[in-house]
């Protein structure tokens, strides 16, 4: 029997969730979850139907994991801790600073559920953290350093496009090639904010707006971009549609430490990403996570858990006895 | 209460679980066991007894750890299993295309005698295994890279010590940095084995050996050379001693994959380490998961296990609580 999933949203994560599930023999799509009018939704896969997020109390008996693709900024906090009292539930919850309050009202729901869940899946909260705990694990002594892009930054694509005069915008981050190349060498540089990243801003500006008040107005934006080095270019609209509709992203993970009696050896562990799609990556990422909490909850190991909680077996379709003949 | 370990054996990877547990302040080396006489093993730590294997069976009760430091090629099959029958072991044993009948042997001797044993930790097997698992598991639809290096390879280094003439060598292995830029592209580029490595080795002959005979012996020696590029320098004993006495390793995993509803986004999920100390390094790995053996004893999860079943939490000394608020 094919895991059953039910995905709630349908916007670019969502539709990342539906292609990848393709690609996982063991699981079958069986519902998709709208709060607009389920007729007004057309999905990509044939005979899956679309129901309102209103019938989700309804359908408990039909999903063995819900795929919960909302907005962290104010959808996830309210609606996962909901469809945790009903459902096994995953979401990629990414604002990280509110991780634990997140973390509290999602396992008190699934536990009293007797349900599964696992938050902030995805690959930053998600693979990277798991690199960041491993190689802290195995080299206590050291520094930790995280780079992300180039990709787009969709909340500083959304403040940009919120200034008055802009009709549209992308911004990409971009971690400084010395940087990386500092952090390589194991000299464990100390690194500002500037020095880590740039920031690069395509804008498309309305009919006789003020671009240089634009630009501006951008590069002295406090906590987007005041406190980097950002480069703004105006584009055409069809400029910005040929070249800037992708959804691109990717980082890199360090850690640099030291051995060894006198701390005379070091060690660089360097992880990396380079991603076409944020979205479908971050699905892919769910949907071996969705498995790893349909078998704790086939075991009876309720509530809520983190990357940090998961044995990577609990991940593949494979047998312990394949796993270890095939990559160990 | 720290968790109390011992060493068995002094070779180079218990002298790096000597040092790597400085750095563990939840650990205590607590004895290191030998074969040799006890008397003649100086270890660098001070107020810790060296014993004589044969007083292993009598010393169960003041360890919780066993390191199980011997060779793979014929120490680790007979003895992790041996000990595994009064201790909670841990090894690395690191032929892989033996590791399923090691992890057998192993796993019946655990849970008869109600302890936990983990196999394998290290790098390769270990980090390496990790990082192909998890990236298989959220990328199904791709390809695997592992290449090794820039590092010294013991076995390659045994080989060439063995030729008749040769006083003493020590061989490279190297990446060919073509096909790490192949792979890095996402072309998915099949790749031989010459393609993939280079070797390079560093000889010094015995006076009046005969030089041509020694490379061609090397350059042909099926398996280990016939199938790589191989360059030999024949040099001093000074300049040996000066220059290849390290013991540096490192290497790189890649998974490069598809996602989308025709396989149109790629994604390069790229792992490497740079080790100036390849044993001090992977007795890092293994003290990380000593901890995890000892969390599993208490709650009696016994048997073998490997890093494939060992969820990353058990590693830490933190909280999940910290963990959550700090790495997530």
């Amino acid at each position: 029997m094919a895991i059953r999933i039910g995905i709630i949203g349908y916007g670019n994560l969502a539709r990342g969730v539906e292609s990848e599930i393709r690609r996982c023999p063991d699981m079958e799509l069986k519902g998709v979850f709208t709060r607009r009018d389920p007729s007004s939704v057309k999905i990509k896969t044939e005979g899956v139907p679309v129901f309102s997020v209103s019938d989700l109390k309804d359908k408990t008996a039909d999903f063995d994991i819900m795929i919960n693709c909302g907005g962290s900024a104010t959808d996830l906090p309210v609606t996962t801790p909901e469809y945790a009292a009903l459902y096994n539930v995953i979401d990629s919850f990414d604002t990280h600073a509110k991780i634990p309050e997140h973390f509290k009202a999602v396992d008190d729901a699934s536990k009293s559920a007797n349900k599964v869940s696992i938050i902030s899946a995805g690959w930053d909260p998600g693979m990277f953290s798991l690199q960041r705990l491993y190689s802290n694990c195995i080299l206590p002594e050291g520094n930790d350093y995280t780079f992300w892009g180039k990709g787009v930054s969709q909340g500083h694509s959304d403040a940009i496009r919120r200034i008055p005069g802009v009709k549209n915008g992308k911004q990409y981050t971009i971690p400084v090639p010395a940087a990386l190349d500092a952090v390589r060498s194991g000299s464990n540089p100390e690194l500002t904010t500037r020095q880590k990243h740039t920031r690069e801003c395509f804008v498309v500006a309305e009919e006789g707006a003020d671009k240089a008040l634009i630009e501006k107005t951008i590069k002295e934006m406090p906590n987007y971009f005041a406190d980097y080095d950002t480069t703004v270019h105006f584009i055409s609209e069809e400029e910005f549609a040929a070249n800037h509709s992708k959804l691109n992203h990717g980082g890199f993970v360090f850690r640099s430490g030291t051995t060894g009696l006198n701390g005379e050896h070091k060690h660089i562990i360097e992880y990396s990403l380079k991603l076409d799609s944020n979205p479908e990556f971050t699905a892919s990422v769910i949907l071996a996570y969705a498995r790893a909490a349909f078998r704790l909850y086939e075991k009876g190991d309720y509530g809520c858990k983190t990357v940090f909680d998961i044995a990577p077996a609990l991940l593949s379709p494979l047998s312990g006895d394949e796993l270890r003949a095939k990559m160990l």
